[in-house]
């Protein structure tokens, strides 16, 4: 199978999906491709995009206007024409989970544990907090304990801010002075890292074909193709690392596949960046022509775009 | 009314109260009276003390062989005398207890707090170290989070061993980095401080008029009532002391009686301790005579017994 031939078996897999969701692809093609180069596209150049991974122009018209609905998206009228940008709201989302998506994994970490005791507010709060630190990585630690050993403090304070919660809650910084191995057991059961890790390995077995085959590499693929892979790519990754606590290596399994997912997307986005970059600038348009060019940052994604 | 009426009323006020349960009070009298002084006492000696209290000779008998049965005591019989003394594991008990009663209440404290995460064991085991950590003062700063600002380790490292449970359970040490006022918040509430409170302002109530009256004080109580003091007043103190879980002051309400009990019982406790020592000298007898003079240990009680 050449590697136009994985890619083509990839897009109709990836199509062929009934959990295929319109909505998230778009805004992955919004994060990865559209925010770094300028943040606006006609949407006509989306709908066209859109076809190959066999999503009909209504339903990207659905999907868009869903969006806009919830504060990703706005849209600008020029004559017959909509485009879409981010919202300020959504470009600060996207950035936060840029960081996430681009970035190095692999963390540093002292030991020391966050800590948000949940008992100073009532129980729906509760519940809306550990949903929404969810998100941010936490897990329980014990029945009113969220926890986690990296966060974003940041992102906690907006948050619990968001909710109303500030000044309710308590927040330690623990470290564990007893059974560390005992630590490990609680943090597989708090998180169900046997899951993201599933996730991880499935996902390294659907892309490591991409990479290379008989001779040929990612770096020759057309560019729509590479756009597609690279589309799928980060669609499919960004899904398991939105699950992903991001926990410190001392507390993952052994075997953990997370690193082997970053190091395979890493490798295939640095391969098929560049023509994925010549199907934007010659399909994507905006009401001033084609997309400008990328900015400083985004060429830093992934330790660094030139391999 | 004079300081001898006060402790008549105090003593008759105790016998007449239902819940009297003589063992704890047997308790009371081997720790405080018998322990620093040899730990070895005849029965019929004992009989005599607990007469004072309205304590049947049936009852006592009945408590001494309960508290041999726990473990707490041994008998040794010489001829047709019954001598009772401390077992180890008793002796071991009551020296801990002693610390407790008789130390310096307050403690410097630098924040840090020591928490126990309770996921890593069955339920059953979980209500075992709730209960058990609970008597060492631990409260539920959340479910299945035992938390104490300065507990004593070595009795937690005991109780875990004892119950089973020392290689599964999870220890950190935490501080507070966000809303100091909530963790206190938190705290009133883990440890219901309010109701130790007031059985502290009620031990001042009860004992404060017998510190002095009418240019009378209670050094010049009779030795027998002298004793009958020193004995229900440690046994009062103990009683609220075993639910104190002796927070540091940065975590208790305002006008906490905490500290108004522990100086008026030094106080008191100073001023009866060489009258009841008296009526001991004359009459609890050991195997070989009088009991032997008290340790050296017994003089630090208090901060020291000389005035």
């Amino acid at each position: 199978m050449t590697i136009e031939a994985a890619s083509r078996k990839l897009v109709a897999e990836f199509s062929a999906r009934r959990t295929l969701r319109t909505g998230s692809l778009i805004t992955t093609v919004f994060g990865d491709a559209i925010a770094p180069r300028g943040g606006t596209v006609w949407l006509g150049s989306l709908i066209e995009a859109m076809r190959h991974f066999g999503i009909s122009e209504r339903l990207v018209r659905t999907s868009v206007f869903r969006l806009s609905q919830d504060g990703w998206l706005q849209s600008n009228q020029v004559g017959r024409r909509s485009y879409y940008m981010l919202t300020e709201e959504g470009s600060i989302r996207f950035a936060r989970a840029t960081h996430k998506i681009y970035g190095e994994p692999e963390q540093a970490w002292d030991g020391t544990w966050n800590l948000v005791l949940l008992g100073g507010i009532d129980t729906e709060s509760r519940e809306l907090v550990r949903k929404e630190l969810g998100w941010l990585g936490y897990g329980a630690l014990a029945t009113g304990v969220l926890a986690h050993p990296l966060p974003d403090m940041r992102d906690v304070e907006a948050t619990l801010g968001r909710l109303g919660v500030a000044d309710d809650l308590v927040i330690m910084t623990g470290q564990t002075i007893r059974n560390e191995q005992g630590m490990k057991v609680l943090s597989r059961n708090s998180w169900n890292l046997e899951d993201i890790d599933n996730r991880y390995a499935s996902f390294v077995r659907r892309f490591r074909p991409l990479m290379s085959a008989r001779g040929d590499s990612a770096v020759n693929l057309e560019p729509l193709s590479a756009f597609l892979v690279r589309t799928l790519l980060i669609q499919e990754y960004r899904k398991v690392l939105l699950r992903d606590p991001q926990l410190p290596a001392e507390l993952l399994p052994a075997n953990w596949h997370g690193n082997a997912a970053y190091q395979l997307c890493r490798n295939l986005y640095r391969a098929v960046c560049e023509q994925a970059e010549v199907y934007l600038d010659a399909t994507m348009q905006t009401a001033d022509g084609p997309l400008p060019p990328p900015g400083r940052a985004f060429f830093d994604r992934f330790g660094g775009l030139q391999p």
